[in-house]
């Protein structure tokens, strides 16, 4: 349970991780809490106690009975309770609370739409993992309701963002494009992972500021994130999205380290 | 105390109003529910009951023991617990609760500084007043590291649209300007107030896309939000604020109604 005067509940003001557990096992925690620390200081939060936090999880994943499957652990961050208004109390008694559930992995391609709702990559905020994250609820909502699975968002300059949860990748030729962290994308730990296996097998990596335009001479279209790992796209809207032996290969590469 | 798997508390999903109560009574009630109701409309929520919320708010100022004061009541709404990832769940439960602070009125004027923080008029969040506040109380710690009472917030294109917890008004000649709604400007109880007070005196008031540069021609600079009613602007960064005898005619005609 949650203090009501909790700054995480009353203002979004903390950040989160969704860390993937295989049979209890903390996937890449290091580079979650590596990120959750580096969002703390950007917010003028202190680092997050890693060895709490790693108690944490596996608290929840036990509790939830879920230690034997798949499973998503959440942690959560808070600047904590009180404050006035919008300013922060004078002693800050930061919240870290963990909660665990299962998740499956989605089967087969994501059909995308193109959200109306704009990524501000002026906000110290749109790199971070924060808990203000209603613009990306609502993208989604705008996506379901449309019969597709995923939003994707264009930032305020209409140059591609990112997918609500997820990061965006494509294949031009030979070589594998992303978008630039400038233009609003999160620093995900997968979109790291692949950018590193890309690079180990010699195909180039491009961090662009490229327009929605691009995808369309895409040969691929993929989408990342710690829970689904690599997930190809099967469309935008009323496009329909090539395949590539490219996604193939770094899909196979992130399942096996 | 609020469940760890609430929206409001893990993504921001939800709304909040604050509301003054003088010696118990609640200001202006209507009003902050309708607009409470208009965003959650926008979110996808049900409206909130206004009779649970009043009880709510009342149980709230008993339980501080602030019913013979001057309080801030804040009335918080939610997309309620659960849902996986950004998806809310098929039979939502939405959450109403309320906590009540003293609210002494600031003393004197207050000075702002213009933030870096850029307020995204291109989300459906921009006018609401959301639990995604992060941006905001991020402009509000810059200001407060500058030494400044408030932050000055422009959007995206550069236009003015608020204070991070207050609407902003000035006076150029005769005429009351304020930014529109448009440029993410929240739609403020006191703003409507103004605006009303204003024509009613037969100032023409007008709604305005205008940059930052305006503000240095105005005779007077002024903010406004329910529990500040009317505060005049000393000053902007290096830039010092005039007086004009529109504003204090303006905020006596708040005090009187």
């Amino acid at each position: 349970m949650i203090a009501s005067d909790d700054r995480g509940f009353t203002l979004g003001d903390g950040l989160f991780e969704t860390v993937l557990a295989d049979a209890g096992a903390l996937q890449h925690f290091d580079a979650h809490l590596d990120r959750m620390t580096a969002g703390a200081a950007v917010l003028g939060l202190p680092a997050p106690n890693r060895a709490a936090a790693a108690a944490a999880m596996r608290r929840a994943l036990t509790e939830a009975g879920l230690t034997d499957v798949r499973a998503a652990v959440r942690l959560t961050f808070t600047a904590g309770p009180g404050g006035r208004g919008l300013d922060r109390p004078q002693t800050l008694r930061p919240l870290l609370v963990a909660t665990a559930a299962a998740a499956p992995k989605p089967a087969g391609p994501a059909r995308l739409m193109v959200s109306a709702v704009r990524r501000n990559e002026r906000s110290p905020a749109a790199g971070l993992k924060t808990l203000a994250y209603l613009d990306n609820v609502l993208a989604r909502r705008e996506a379901g309701a449309a019969g597709a699975d995923e939003a994707l968002m264009l930032n305020t300059k209409g140059q591609l963002a990112c997918a609500a949860a997820a990061n965006l990748f494509w294949v031009a030729g030979e070589r594998l494009v992303t978008p630039a962290l400038g233009c609003g994308a999160l620093p995900g730990i997968t979109r790291a992972r692949v950018i590193a296996a890309a690079r180990a097998r010699a195909i180039a990596v491009e961090e662009a500021a490229a327009g929605p335009e691009m995808l369309a001479s895409a040969a691929a279209i993929f989408l990342t994130n710690s829970l689904i790992g690599l997930r190809p796209v099967s469309g935008i809207d009323d496009f329909a999205a090539g395949q590539s032996r490219i996604t193939d290969l770094l899909a196979a590469d992130l399942e096996s380290n």
